[in-house]
Parts: C-alpha cells; sequence; structure tokens
C-alpha cells in the first residue's frame, strides 16, 4: 500500500501520494482533466521554472520574500531546469482554468522541493507556500503566458536552425544541378525547359522567406507581461519587481526579454501566437508544395515521371519485392496537414478570448508548441534522409526536354509563328522530336539548333540565340 | 432629381426613393451593411416570399388578419416567387442584426406591393403594415431560419440532379473503360495494374455516397420553426396558426415540411446547417481528389503520364501554340477549396450562437447558398465539358504496364519471390520489359505469360493463372 | 551494454535490441520518423492484433498457412489484445509511407512472439516471418484501413455512451428546471420570458441529433477492405480467404464487419473518414456553444448574469480568495477546438489521396483517434463534475425577469402597442418593473398580471391570458 | 434580333455579340465557368490595365511593338484605369486555367478598344492582335500575379486607412473613458477593477499591431514578376524590357514596383498572399474578439452587464417595441468569419500550386480581395456607427465594482488575508458591499476606503494606499 499525505484546500482535503512533489491543487486538476494524456510540453515546463526563479529573486530583491526561501525557490527551480522533476508535472495538456493548472503544478512541485531543501518534508508548506511564497505578486495571467514566450522561443531556436540547414541543403542541390536541363511544366502540362537548379533555387527562396517570417514573428515574444498580475493593471506588483523580474530573465535565458508596453493589453491579447502560428502555417504550406513537387519528379521508377531519385529509405511494400516510396516526402506533407490544423484550432483559441483574459490558452499553446516541435523535428530528417541524398536522371529529364513539344518556344523567334505551328501539330502527333523534325525538314542546322536550344539560353531572359537572327 | 418619399421609425425620418418598394428599416439597413456588395441569393429572396405568403393564409385562417389584406400579401408574395420585385432585395449577404434586415425587407416590398394591389400608395403603411401584417405572428428568429431551408432544398434539388447526372457520366465510363489495362500506382510509385474502368468506378461509388449523404442531410430541412417567434416559446403565436403555416408551406412548395417538435432547440440550434455543409465538405473533397486524378493521368501530353485525354475546352497558353490545360478539372479544385473554406465560416458562425439564438446567420446562410450553387454550377460543367468527353490512350496505358516492375507480383506465385526479386532489379536497372527478360531467360513462354498476365485475370481477386501452377 | 540483434533487409542490416519484439523495418521507422513523439493510439495496436488472427485463421482455413505457424499467430496477437506488448509498438504517430510502419511493426511484434510461443529465438524469421506468414494475403493498404476501422468502432463506442449519459443529465436539468422561469435573451439583450428547463431540453435534443449522426456515420466503417491487398483489385488474395477474414473480425469483435462491394473504392477513398469527423465536429460546435451559454448565465457572481451555478471544482486564482471559474465548461471549449482544427487536418489529408491510394493516412488516424478519444473523455467529466452539479438562482432568474422590459411583449395584447410602448419605455427610463409600473397607472391588476404574467403562459405558444380578452 | 461577328482560335469559331470588347477566349470561358456568377473584382480590372499599359509602353522602348499600336493600347488601358469598360470583363472569379481567362478577357478588351481607337472595327485583330500586341513577350504566368499584387496594394491602402481611423477613434474612447473604474473579468467572473479606458487603451495597442503587420506584408508585393513569361525563366523577353517594365508600373501606380530577384521563384510561390491573408485573418480575430467584448459589456439593457451602450442603429425586433441590438458588432464577427474562412481557402489554393505554377491562384485571388475588402468595409461603419457613439454608463460601472467582492484584494494588503478572507465570505453572502462591511466592522475608515480604493491606485501597479500601510 502506498503511503499518502492530506492536504487541504477551499473545498476540503485530498490524498496525496506521499512522494509526489505536486498538491492538492494539482491532484484536483488530475481529477478535473483526463482529456488527452498527453503531459506539459518539455519546454512549456522549463520555462516555468525560469518565470518562477525569476520572480523569486524579484521578491527577494524588493524585499518581500526571505531571502532563504527565495534561495531554495530559486535552487528548486534550476534542478527543473536542468531536467529534473518533469516527471512530477503531470496536469494534461488541455486544461479548464486558463492555466492555473499548470501555474499551481510548477507552484506545487518547486515549493514542496524547495521545503525539502530546506530540510522539511513535503506538504509542510508553512515553509514554502505555493501561493504566498512561489507564486508572490504573481497571477497565471502574467507566468503562463511568460512561460509559453519563453517555451516558443527555445523551440523556435531549433526550428530556425532546422530550417537554416534545410535551406543550406537546397541551396546545394541548386548548385549541383545548375546545369540539368529538364521540362518546365505548368497545369502539369508540358510548357518550357527550365534547370533543376532553378527549381530547387525557387525552393531555397521560399524557404529563406519562411526563415524571415519566423525570425520577425518571434521577436515580438521577447515582451512579458509579468508583473500584470490578475488582469493587467498589476494590482499588488511592485513596479521595481516588474522590472526586476524580465531584468533577470533575460540574464537567466539569454534573450532579451522586456516588460511589455500595456500590460493589460499583453493580458489579454493572443496575437503574437497567431502571428508565429500563422508563419508556421506558412511555413507548412511551402514545405508541402516541396514535398509534393518531388513527389512528382521522382514518380515512377518506369511509369511515372522519374526526373530525380530520392534515397531510399525503407522497404515501400510488403507485397512487391523492389517498391521504394517517397516516404520522407509524405511525412512532411503530413505534418503541414497537421501544423495547418493546429494553426485551426489556435485561431479558434484566440479568438475565444474574453475582455481581460484568453482563457482557452492551453489548447492554443499545445498546438503551438507541437507545431513548433513536429516542424522541426521533420525539417531535420527531411534534409538528412531526403533532400541531401536526392540525385537526377540527367539523361532522363534531357530526353523529355528533346521530345517535349514546349521547345518550340525558343524556335518560334526563329522560324516564324507559323512554321513553328505546323511543326508542332506534326510533334504532337508523330511523337517524334522538334528537333528531328526541323533538322529533316532542312529549317534549322543541328549546329544552329544546338544554338538555340542551349539550356542556358532557354532558361535565361532574352531570346534564345539572338544572335542567329540578327547575322541572317 | 429623383423624387423620394419621407418614412419614419422609432430612430427618427429618412428620405426613401419613391419608386422603392423597401422601406425605412431596409434602408437603415443599406447604410448599416454596404459589406460585400452582394445581395441575397435569389433563393432566400424566393424562400421568403413563400414563407410570407404561408402566414398571410394562416393568419387570415385564424382570424388574425384580415381577409383583403391578406390576399394582397399573397398576390405580391407570389410575384416574387414568379422572380418580380428581385432587385428591390437590396441588403446586403453579410449583415448585422441576425437576419432582421432581411426580413424587413421582405416585410416592407410586400406590404408596399401589397398597398399598390389594394390601390394605395407605397408607405402608406396604415394599408398594409410591414409590422403589424406582414410579419404578423412572426419573428426573424422564426422567418428567416424557415427561409433558409427552402432556399437550401430548392438549391439542393438542382445539386443532387447535377450529382446524379455526373454519377452517371461517371458509370458510362466506367463500363467504357473496362477492358482498358493500366499501371496502378500508390505514393504515385509503380505498383500493380488495374483497370481504368475500375477506377472510374471507384469515382462512381464515392459519389453516390456523397449523394446519400447529401439527401440524408437535406431531409432533416423539412422542420421548421414557424410559430417560435422571439425565442421559441412561441409567445403571442396561436398553435392553430403554426400548425396551418407550415401546412400552406408544404403545399406551396411541394415539399413535405412539418413543425418542429421543440421550437426553442429549432430556434438557437444551427446543426441542420452544420451537417449539410458537411456533407457539401466531403463532396468537395472527393471531387477535388478526382481532379487530381484526372490532372494526373491526362499530364504531359509527351513528357508526363498521359494515359488519358481530357477534352480540350479553350487555349490554354498565349506564348505557346497547341498547349491545352486541364481547365474544367481545375475550376473543380477551386470550387472544392471554395466549399471547404465555406464549411470553415459556417462552422465558426454556428458555434458562435448564444443562448435562445445564433445571430451569425447572415454569414452562415451566405456561404451555405453560395457553396450549394457553386457545386452544382461546377458539376455541371464539369460532366458537359471534361467527363463525358474523356478518351483513353489505349496502347499508351498498356505499354506502361508492360514496361513496369509491378507486373512481377503476379509472376511471383509462379517462379517464387527469389527469382522474381532477380528479374525485378534487372527490369529496372536496364529499363527493358519483365515480360522480355522473362522469355529470354526462358522462364516462362509467351503463352504462359499471356495467361498470367492477362488484364482481367491480374485485375481482380485471386492468383493470376493459378491453374498453371496447379496444372504443373 | 546492452545486447543486440542484426537484422537484414533489402536496404542492408540494423542493430536491434535484443530484448525488442520488433524488428528492422520497425527499427528504420524509428529512425526515419521522429516527430511527434506520441506511439500509436492503444486502440489502433489492438486493432491490427484482431486483422492479423482474423488472416491468419483465413489463411489457414484456405490452405496458404501452416497450422501450428497459424496458431501462434492467433496466440501472439491474442496478447496484444489483452494488453500486452503494446509498448513494443513504437513507430511515431505521424509516418511517410501510408502506414506501412504501422503494419510492419504489427507484423514483426506478432512474428517475433509467435517464434517465440514456438520456442524459437527472436529474429529467427524462418520460422514466422513477419512478411510472409503474419502479412500474408495483405497489404498495408488494407490492413491499416480495416484497422483504423476497428479502433475507430471500440472508441466510437465509449463515445457515444459518454453522449447519452450527458443526453440523460440533460433531460434530468431540463425536468428540475421547467418551472424556472427566466429571462430569454438574443443577441445578448433582454428578449422575452424563457423557462431554464426549455434551454436544458434544447441542449437535450441538439445532442440526441450529435448522437444520431455520429451512429449513422459509424455504421458506415463496418464495410472494410480486406483482400483488396496493393490497389484493390485484391491480385493474390483468394476469394474464400476475402470472405473469411471478415466472418472472422466479425466473430472476434462481436461486430458486423462485411466486405466492402468494391474493394478498389474501399483502397482509395476515406469518406467513411471524413464524415465520422464531420460529425464529431458538429458535436464539438454543439458542445462549445452549450459551454458558452454555461459560462453566460452563471457569470458573476455579483457583476454578471449570475441565473445558474456550476460545481466548483478547484481554487480559480492564486492572487483573490473565493474566486471560483467554469473549469469544466472551459475545458470543453477547448475540447471542441482541438476537434474542430483535428477536422481540418482530416479534410487535408483526406483531398490528397492520389489514384490508387491515400497514402496521408496515418495522420488522419492520428487526429481523428484523438478528436474521438478526448471527445468522450470531455463528455464524462462534463457529465459528472458540471452538469449534474447545476443549480438554478431561481429568486434571481424571477427578479431579472420581472425587471425586464421584455415581458411587456405578453402584456401587449392586453393594453395595445402604444400603452405598452409608454410603459416600456418608462420602464427602460426608470429601471422600475413593468409589474410595477402598471399597478401604479391602473392600468392592470396585480390578479390579472399574475394570470398574464403566469411563467408557463408566457412560456408556451398561445397568447398569454387570453380569456382576460375575451372575458372582457 | 442583335447582331454578331464571328471569331476564330485553333477550337474553331464562335458568334461574338457586335457590341462586345471581348472576344472568342473570353466567350469560351464564359461557357465553361458559369459558377459564382461573380465577376472579377473591379480592382483586379483595373490593375490589369496597369500592366498592359506598362507592357505596352516597355515593348515599344525596347523596339518589339510598333507605336502607333502601343499608343493605342496605352489609351485604352488608360480607359479602363479610368473606370470604362469594366462591364466588358465578364468571366467568372473561379475559373480554372490560371488566369488565362482574366488575361484573355483583358487583352481582348483592350486590342479591340484600341482597334476602334486606330479606326477600326472590333474583331479585327490584324490592327492589334490580344496575343501578339496586348500580351507581348508577357504570359498568364507574370501578368496575373503582377495584377494580383497591383489590386492587392489599392485596396490594402484603403483598408489600412480605415484600420488607422479605427485606431484613433479607439484612443479617443480611450482617453474619454480614462477615469472610468469599472470590473475586470476574467472568465467571465469577477476579477478584479480596470478602468474602461485601458480597456479601450488595449484594444488599440492591438490593432495597431494589425496595422504593423498588414503593413510589413504588404511591402513584399512590391516585388513583381513581370518577364517571367511561362515558367519563370523569361524565355522570349528582353532583359531591356523587363526592367522598363517595373519602371513604368512604378510610374503609373505611385507604388515602388521592382523585379524580383529570382523570376523562377516568384511565379510558383505564393507566399506573398498567404502572408497577406493570414495578417487579414490576425486582425479579423482580433476585431472579432473586441466586438465579442462589446456585446457582452453593453449586454441587457435592464437583464445583462450593461456597462456601456453602443449607438442604436436600427429596430432590433418586430415584436418587442424598443428592442435595440448591437448589429454593428455582429457584423464585425461575421466579416471576422468571413475572413478566417477565405484565409482556409487560400492556404487550400496556396498549398495546391505544383511545379513551375500555381494554378489555383484565381479562386485564391478572389478570397483575397474580398477580405480586404470587406475589412475595410466594416471597420469602415463599425467606427463611424459604433465605436464612436459608444457611451458608458459610469454608475452603473462604479456599483457593480463597489458591489463586487473582487476590490478585497485591494484591501488584503491593509488587513491581512484572514479578515479579509472573512468579508469575502460575508459579502458574497449577504450580496452587500465589501466596503460597507468593512465600514460597519471598523475595520477601515471611509476615508481609509476612499485612498484604497482610488480607481487609479487600484488600476495601476503597486499596492493601492501603501502610504497607509507605511503611516501606521
Amino acid at each position: 500500500m502506498s503511503q499518502v499525505r492530506i492536504e487541504r484546500d477551499l473545498m476540503g482535503e485530498k490524498e496525496i501520494p506521499q512522494d509526489a512533489y505536486y498538491g492538492i491543487q494539482t491532484a484536483r486538476a488530475i481529477e478535473n482533466f483526463p482529456i488527452t494524456g498527453i503531459p506539459p510540453h518539455r519546454e512549456l515546463i522549463r520555462a516555468f521554472a525560469y518565470v518562477k526563479k525569476a520572480a523569486a529573486m524579484a521578491n527577494s530583491d524588493v524585499g518581500g520574500l526571505n531571502k532563504k526561501i527565495a534561495n531554495a525557490i530559486v535552487k528548486a527551480s534550476d534542478e527543473i531546469i536542468e531536467g529534473k522533476l518533469i516527471d512530477q508535472f503531470v496536469v494534461d495538456s488541455i486544461q479548464g482554468g486558463a492555466g492555473t493548472s499548470f501555474n499551481m503544478n510548477a507552484n506545487e512541485v518547486i515549493a514542496n522541493r524547495a521545503i525539502e531543501l530546506l530540510g522539511g518534508n513535503k506538504g509542510d508548506y508553512m515553509m514554502v507556500s505555493p501561493n504566498t511564497h512561489v507564486n508572490m505578486a504573481q497571477s497565471t495571467n502574467d507566468t503562463f503566458p511568460t512561460a509559453i514566450h519563453i517555451a516558443c522561443l527555445h523551440l523556435a531556436r531549433g526550428l530556425t536552425s532546422s530550417l537554416e540547414q534545410l535551406i543550406t541543403a537546397m541551396e546545394v542541390k541548386s548548385n549541383e544541378f545548375d546545369q540539368v536541363i529538364k521540362m518546365g511544366r505548368t497545369h502539369l502540362q508540358d510548357a518550357v525547359p527550365i534547370r533543376l537548379g532553378q527549381e530547387f533555387g525557387a525552393y531555397k527562396r521560399v524557404l529563406s522567406r519562411d526563415l524571415n517570417r519566423i525570425k520577425n514573428s518571434v521577436d515580438h515574444l521577447y515582451e512579458i507581461n509579468m508583473g500584470a498580475t490578475a488582469v493587467g493593471t498589476g494590482l499588488n506588483a511592485m513596479p521595481e519587481y516588474i522590472t526586476l523580474v524580465a531584468k533577470y530573465l533575460a540574464e537567466h535565458t539569454n534573450m532579451p526579454f522586456k516588460n511589455a508596453e500595456d500590460l493589460v493589453d499583453a493580458t489579454q491579447n493572443t496575437d503574437a501566437y497567431t502571428e508565429l502560428s500563422s508563419a508556421l502555417k506558412i511555413l507548412a504550406i511551402n514545405l508541402s508544395k516541396i514535398a509534393n513537387d518531388l513527389r512528382l519528379m521522382s514518380s515512377g521508377p518506369l511509369t511515372g515521371i522519374n526526373e530525380i531519385n530520392l534515397p531510399p529509405r525503407q522497404a515501400g511494400s510488403s507485397i512487391m519485392p523492389g517498391k521504394v516510396n517517397p516516404v520522407m516526402a509524405e511525412v512532411i506533407n503530413q505534418i503541414a496537414f497537421q501544423v495547418i490544423g493546429n494553426d485551426h484550432t489556435i485561431s479558434l483559441a484566440s479568438e475565444a478570448g474574453q475582455l481581460e483574459l484568453n482563457v482557452m490558452e492551453p489548447v492554443l499553446v499545445f498546438n503551438l508548441l507541437q507545431s513548433l516541435s513536429i516542424l522541426q523535428n521533420g525539417m531535420k530528417v527531411f534534409k538528412d534522409f531526403c533532400i541531401e541524398g536526392i540525385t537526377a536522371n540527367i539523361d532522363r529529364c534531357r530526353e523529355l526536354v528533346e521530345h517535349s513539344v514546349g521547345i518550340i518556344t525558343a524556335i518560334n523567334p526563329h522560324v516564324g509563328y507559323e512554321v513553328a505551328a505546323r511543326i508542332a501539330k506534326e510533334a504532337i502527333q508523330t511523337k517524334r522530336p522538334v528537333r528531328e523534325i526541323c533538322i529533316e525538314k532542312g529549317i534549322l542546322s543541328e549546329e544552329e539548333l544546338n544554338v538555340i536550344l542551349d539550356p542556358n539560353e532557354m532558361t535565361a531572359p532574352g531570346i534564345a540565340g539572338a544572335n542567329l537572327i540578327f547575322g541572317k
């Protein structure tokens, strides 16, 4: 039989497992919210510890908190920052109460650990009280948003690093494939030639804009609302404390945190999150488009387009030997769908804010942190296991260009629209290369065609072989 | 200078164009809601006329409304049902007030037309009052939902008819292409053979389920909340009137309308609309998937898959002669995206209901009627201009199957997994047909391969050429 | 140092922890997909075991699978169904490859456990092969959808049970509050009286329709595509096997599974999931509206509407003693937002199906199973901890009605519109009750007002106190 | 009988109304796309005219286009810019073909008008050809995106102007209500006091961030892809022309347009639109939250919160005299829902881009331009007809604060937590003001309470009446 201790609050008493660092308010939340079974994100837990540590130091500095208690809170918080006690954060990711249960879970775990550090027994809240001491001059309504900011910023660092590496990988491929001429397609229909390197160059560019968007969004998270207390008016929070807590947070996290200019605004509005989520959604959309392109270009191997090869990562089928599927591109599509859906949930939660507070923040932050994590994770393996290993089927690419009718567009200025149209028609009907027909009919010589259909000429602004026209 | 008349309400007076059938409340709404510039859907206008006509007859029957006035209201309503006065419905599709402006626009137009029919001048509301007479025993909160139901049902008739014809067209193609064997693809990678007719058969089946879903959803719309008045309690609406108004509506529209069992429920909840919108969204998703498949299979003509041809409908490019794009499939994708987005707006509006009423119904119905209309319109031209004219490139389909390695799966049971794997490897590396390699190596004879690779055998349950194994 | 064994596949070899029941294909998936950190839903794992068990028995019956091996597969599967080996299912919920990694994880765990049961060592696949034996006549493309169906059906049972209990709780409250007259509100503005019981009655009704919608949606899941193999053509699956596997599944799960009529259709289309998800989304929307209503009606206690009390569940604030928040309603809102967002992801995944398969099913099923779970969990605590404990502030409700001007609507037929309008104006300006003004001015007697303002009269169809009019 | 002319293209001939400025390609599009019945947005039409004008001048400069023809094209374009011929733009807003029908409609109308200006008859394309001359060195794939940019920028100007005025109106109200102390609410439950001016200040601030977000997003639209031609490679577009066309566009529109750095990227990616749409969505979310707050605070008048009054704009009900609803707030909610749904459609369209082009741009731009328009329109009337006329019920606000228990939080530091808790309990049970109980019990004097409960003290950081504590 496991040992328990009894804790009490306004609503009565409750048995708490003796070895649990959490207390009665956490226990009530466990009972109230058995929803997803998913605990708070690790980075959110660590972020709460940063908040409690900074608040304890600021409260101690302004004389509100006994230095011994403050030190114990700081030490307990440091342990959590280092990754200890994470299993004591047990409230569900989706919960009512605007995150009060997250905050109280943190307050209780830190209080009990601080009590131990001071030589007491868990539950002896006269030594260190979750509310009076750990939560001093704080409210869920300022600590939770601040913790969200810290957690997002930590995860965003990893995300932007993954994205930067993916951009580099795209650039490497863009250079590697610079001379691989291939058919350009619009509407999935043959258009005019393009270089494979140009396509990867476009991927690099759009992802670079995503990087900027995310970095810009993230910048707004450095403004925090510590000191807002309940509704942003700062009731019962001393101005010196408010300044100090931001200063300490900045020092400890090495991030440029500062007090929000208007704490009422910062407490009720969640546009910093919707902006970040939107930036992530746009990244997701762009990644999904790239994944789709790669799956199209690698389709086949024998009955598809087959211009490129994605590195094989695992057997694709239990029925057909040799089948390999574009699994790393497919997982990117799915991550994208998840992130887009998460953005939807985040939008709903953001719109549901009322008056002085948005009580829907738990589900909002659950989705936001998940989006940050899975995009980072996905981009890492996408780069490592897909992009870096892509090879081009150069001969196949060239062959498709030469068999296409699209190159007629480059020949157009040299032979006139009418002749070009006749060649195009014959090429489509006979499935013979435009080049071959031109030579056969004596319309252009092989030498001339080599100039006109020069990959670099055809795939850059200007009229390919313009000098041939003027030379005539 | 245009003539005006002066009308008055609780908030003051306003000039109304002398020839306008609408009155001061409509004029206020014009001023308040210059949002989309899009007037109410024609079917919504007609639906309001049905409602007002039935209410006038019921009110007359129970003795509340003077018969002469009732007759004039009925006649005016009939004119609108026939398509007259539609241009007098001028309030914006997106408006505050839960549709009161729609209702008052209808009340005013009908009152003024009734006044004319009785020999009076527009604006002489002592003869026929928009509120007292046309709106008798009614509220926006019962007439607007009822009108939405009628409008949806009318549009749904057209939609299901279009869908039925599209299903038939898919079935015709399924039969036509029953013997066209082609490569099946999963993950856009070569899999095992399938018949083109089977693919169109699958399209037919999924669309048939969509038809059922939509029909089932629509059935809930026959329950109307006339008599609910303000909040569903029926305050000031006589029970006999409530029964009669449903009876008349059913007679006039030839649709089996009946009173909702619980008027409070029927007045505040909008799940009948979200259910219909969901059914439309699922149809949209399925249509989009089909459109994507058609665009993939018709990709090329020379550098894509090119298994089928979509009928050319318009020049695809101003630069390249001969380019034709799958425009009818592309418009289906876009209609689908619109309908999916509309469903999102509808969900937001539905969730925003509060207590006794959902005041967000105007934007909800704007999107719902648009979804119904554009799906009907889109499916009609998709069938006429795309599906019915699709042709198969039978030789190309067969050639791709024979060059694919996927057919090795059918050979597998005959030669064993090890031998099959060796053949597969050689086929992929050399790009030579599996059939050719088998014959060359003396593994199977041409006759045996004809049996094993028989299209019908390979594309139906069972081990193709099983008798060959047992015969050995 | 932990022990390992070496396994091999087409791509090379890999070290597997000696005590792991999974094998090389699972190990590759672990490496490829470190995305969410969330393993497959427990019910999905159990569902795969049901599938493998039924397939083994069917394969054994048609002579394809050695009885001893079949028995071992059945025993291993039974252990998983009982809840063992769940920790061996380690592939990520979001993964590329259309669920092949889920399927292979199941094949490998069952094979290794079967090998043990037959006296062998894990990894000795000559005894029982994950592919040849456990996956015999199967493909990911038929086993995964079938497992999804089973998992959804199991979860839907729990969900509908929770929903039925919630409906009952609403009905109980509807009866309990049948005589509690309160102010009805539209646009959040005072309208006319309603009974609190009518409001809970409306909640009961809309949830009852949700129950029907979900049950209807779920019915489509009994059609399974076992035997479809790769693309639905059933290549290499004997017709007898196809029939038997459905029969066994039905027996083992006690659910009426049957073969889909068209396996090609059933393999590529995902409308059964989008339909179920839509039904869940509509339930979520309706629950969110109810939660919003409860939060509005219980707002206060001193500066809000305060008509009802939600049971206190936990301290609401760390700053203000006595604050209690509507946390159980808030968690319902958030679950709703999650389910609506999940539906969005599901729609995106469904639309992304291509040709013979929808490879985006892993993310689809991840979201669908989550929606089913969190709705069930949420509704249970919502009922237990919120609905059942709601009490009405009867005096407050009555007082608000009597102070409101909205009741003028009931007095209207008795005193005429003009007099009523004057009373209304005076009541709003002086904030005195309509009843008081009427008596003071001698317009109606207290006895007459008692009849006219009788709660049951005012909140049911008809003109309240109509006999008073006719008596005059 | 109306006169017709015959026009011909690759697919055959077609009758065109003699007086139509559009031609055969437009006529085919009319037939193919009878979807929404909504023509292109007026600003999109004008934007195309800007594009064609600039292209004609650039082509003329580089010697590609005869000056006389160029001048005629310029004049025809100028007429459209001035608002003429708008009714000749008749293709549907939702269309297949990536906007080719928009482009060709513009080419044809301008060609025919130019022909007239040169003295010819409509249809005499030897004089001015829609393709050869008006579309010279252009493709739909560069002109359509460029026109979208121009149209968005024009609409964004109006939008930001409306938003700036709304921000100013919020600021005015923030100052006006600076001294109106009222109850702050979290979870819709009584919290601590706040000033009404602080709430409007928070609205001002969040909208100011929206303004910045939109302005930042819009900046990316100055990069245009003219010269990209079909796939971004610039095939057949002279470098000098590319430079000149951007220069002319900048001059004519007075906007700093410049050539995109990478035309391949700029032609296939649509993140500039998703970014703008996201910014609009966030604005919509914030506006909806504000509208919800206003509806809550103005709820009543007699049975709700009733802290503020929204200006009455129209009769709210046809049943109850005197009912006025918050219609201007409600229309903002609905505009928000529309914009959020539109963003969803835009995301779907953006994700569906493939390879060198996004063919789903028509539906994307349809939704984007609508969002821009309705937000502008809605914010204008919201400011004019709602925000500017809001008044505060100052006495009611003060009374609610004084009757609330929330102010106990300010008294807390002066009397200790235990005493405060006892007062709180008594206040809730007896519904008597905290202030009254304090005085009655002699805990604090009226003078002290005046200091402690001073609005400015209680609603700003710090301990209200701290000097009283230190003075003791």
